[in-house]
């Protein structure tokens, strides 16, 4: 096992060439948030945005417009019930599923969707009420997808793998995820107050910072954005993963020096500052 | 009677342990922000959020939907017109009733609905709206809460207790108390320039801190919403309101040192910080 | 012709009274918002709440409910198209006519049923459409209030005194105010660069703060926010009227020191530490 | 060709005269905002405001409405599908088109729209979706404008001009204008990470701020604001682009000192203050 250290913040966020426009740092789609849980893929847009990514869409419920729109007038919106959705996927380089997005029929159906159009040029990141519903059938993850970040804390990882959290051994953890994606294109991100990341290799690293400060509703959310961000900006592989679980803990504990509790929309707000000291030179 | 000072935060503000998730510090849920007082249960939610509760929801007219999640997206959403809010009800810890919620028949539902789901493992804040219903039935109180927090101002307490203000003397408020509350699960939280604090076991608390630049609406619907947050973290108990209404109002005093005038919103954002610099060792 | 100086400030801004409630800091309504120009009664509203007005209400077209509570979810909101509003009238203090109202049937309407409910124990600001309904028929005004003030520019006044702008001199204003108000209960607040204020009892005073930094769209209304604060909390006089202009325009030259342009919601921003230098001691 | 340095700012942002009104700083309309690009045209209109134009009126889908003015309660709204759009386009000195309007039909109505009602008094700055639109048919371009500022990217800039990026060539943009704009009333601002300005005169210049952290979408509807709001204030010539192209790029890279990526609407918030520091005295 290793641990992730503040190098990985060096090594991964590069300094941007002169010569470069927004589609260098990559298109992200994000899809979830439905009537009731708009504010998690706002949490989620926020996550991306800030850490960096070229252009950003939101698929969410079309109430959630506004309330989108007065935070992040940076992000486009579509209407996730509008066939464009389906065609916009092929457009974009991440493709964050979950936050808020709920675990009904219509959930069912984009994971669908996302089976079917997703290639091996994608990067899925899983999170929320996605792995919810993978949880109930393994068809349902897009294999296709050139890399798939599942991002579950322990009880949404004990609901897909099956393993109750006493059980969530590193080694049944590397084997379930073996498991789970035959074609060695897995990460995952098992959140708690050791983040432990697992890729298909069979690599096991360890988070080392964080606080329970953070310990509040949106903070998931919030990071599934920012590995979107990473993985749109410095690469789909596993340093970039490392570095935004890093990175966004990191945030979490500086402004866990001086508040009791950490919101999470304030570690987004952080991330821009915090990115440019560790620029590598 | 007894004086609240500051003692009471370093005692029930206790640190984070490091093993803890947001399931620890409590789920609340707000009910009340009907099509004209959408502002008060936003304020009432920032009071939660900011005082650092684990998950938040907010059942409301659904046309503040957006206004709600613009300013906190941490905030989960139900509509209050939704058989889900019946359900939702066991699966929290803490209830705040009341904040913008109107005092028409609906409202009255709500208690209803509150009077048959409530169990004695949850807790249950009434404030505004809420408390002027119950003062129209005192069968409207859902008895079977494990603790009940009525928090009005004085003219809200005269309709309740049928007290006139200068009859609201310590006795008779103590025993209006023990009338509402037979089985001794009451606690009042009579708002004033000087707050006194009344709870089942016949015990009198002055809060020692507030300021008249506090005199402006919104500022008991945030108490209401910090009250919740301190009884989800910290302990359904005296104490927990005891700190709740003493940091309330510290925080309007350091903010009235250089404004005129103490926005409510202000409140809630300071208390991160704020409760920081009391957590206890 | 008296000059408005800082003097007026520590005359009005009194200090608040221990033993007070938010009722004593007076009730005010604001009329206006359509469709189209919702930012108007939002930077009205925002004038009133952050001047100190004790509770605040804002009557308006529905649409802009969202935008006007993610801004302040210290205001109450009525749709301006409800029976409800007729009845909130003779409960407040300090009505507020015209910001973003338009000047079609329906605006008429609305100062009708002013002209039919208000009463000598209330004061009314009218501004912008209002100003501009009562140019097209003198009837409209709502003699019966307390006090009646009028915040026009100079085109304007133009068109409510038929006196062009250059003809626009002291003795032809108060001449126009006298006839408009026969009872004597007029207050003009003529805004140009030099903004003048004229009253019934003939006196003629000259505002000395300001700066063109100010001069843009949202400035009249936020004004008009600031004096119905300051007439709510400091009384229905001539004096909280001077010191409500000299304060905006205050906070304008400070803002100005340091920016090219002022916004008319930074000065809102500013208005409870500003008030809080001048309060009497 | 002219490199465009820091004494463009102090040459073009003049001292506003004691003496002056809203309405001399000119009426800026922005049209934009589709169902599923509102953020495009606030981000503009943010541009058009914070720069300081003195009325800013925003024509967009109605949907955008509360997001426009939770952020923006300065800016006027107008439905854009209404009536009315056409009747207010000849009262306006100063008309934004583009900023996430879409290509479909209805934006080439309302160019169409444009090419009858605009007048050689106004100015019209076309961007993003007007750009695309009239590189689908350059009749479609409002030639009876006093002034057409064309703000295309280098894609953009391939499709209205059929030249692909590697010819973009000075002499090849520059005629390619004279053949837009056979009045000599066309200024192109083509934005790269050295972007450069054209006008009919057969002038070049380049711009010198700027910095890869702006790669983020949004930045050019800010831009196309900024043009506006310095158009309206500065004057319909090539210096007040000069300075917007300059300012806009100049507050980026103050941003970016300490911040790894540069937000769209950080660069507009920023614009009073760095205006001021340019106010020819």
């Amino acid at each position: 096992m290793t641990k992730v250290t503040e190098k990985i913040l060096t090594k991964v966020i590069s300094k941007r060439k002169s010569a470069s426009h927004k589609g260098d740092y990559g298109r992200v789609l994000l899809i979830g948030g439905s009537e009731n849980y708009g504010g998690a893929i706002i949490m989620a847009t926020e996550g991306a945005l800030k850490s960096g990514a070229g252009l950003v869409a939101v698929a969410c419920h079309s109430i959630n417009l506004n309330a989108l729109h007065a935070r992040d007038p940076e992000a486009m919106y579509i209407d996730w019930r509008s066939s464009d959705l389906a065609e916009l996927v092929p457009k974009v380089d991440v493709i964050i599923c979950g936050p808020g997005m709920g675990t009904n029929e219509f959930g069912k159906k984009i994971l669908m969707m996302l089976c079917q159009k997703i290639t091996s040029k994608q990067t899925l990141i899983l999170d929320a009420s996605a792995l919810d519903l993978i949880a109930t059938n393994h068809e349902l993850i897009p294999q296709a997808a050139g890399l798939v970040i599942l991002t579950p804390h322990q009880m949404e990882w004990q609901r897909v793998s099956q393993l109750r959290i006493p059980y969530q051994t590193d080694s049944a953890n590397l084997s379930t995820l073996a498991n789970l994606f035959p074609n060695k294109n897995g990460i995952l991100v098992l959140k708690s107050n050791h983040t432990h990341i697992y890729n298909s290799n069979g690599n096991i690293y360890e988070n080392t910072t964080g606080n329970p400060g953070m310990a509040v509703g949106g903070m998931g959310d919030t990071l599934a954005g920012v590995i979107g961000g990473f993985v749109a900006q410095f690469g789909s592989n596993i340093d970039s993963v490392l570095a935004a679980v890093y990175l966004h803990s990191l945030a979490g504990d500086i402004i866990a020096k001086r508040n009791y509790v950490v919101q999470p929309t304030k570690i987004s707000a952080l991330l821009p500052k915090l990115m440019k000291e560790f620029e590598e030179e």
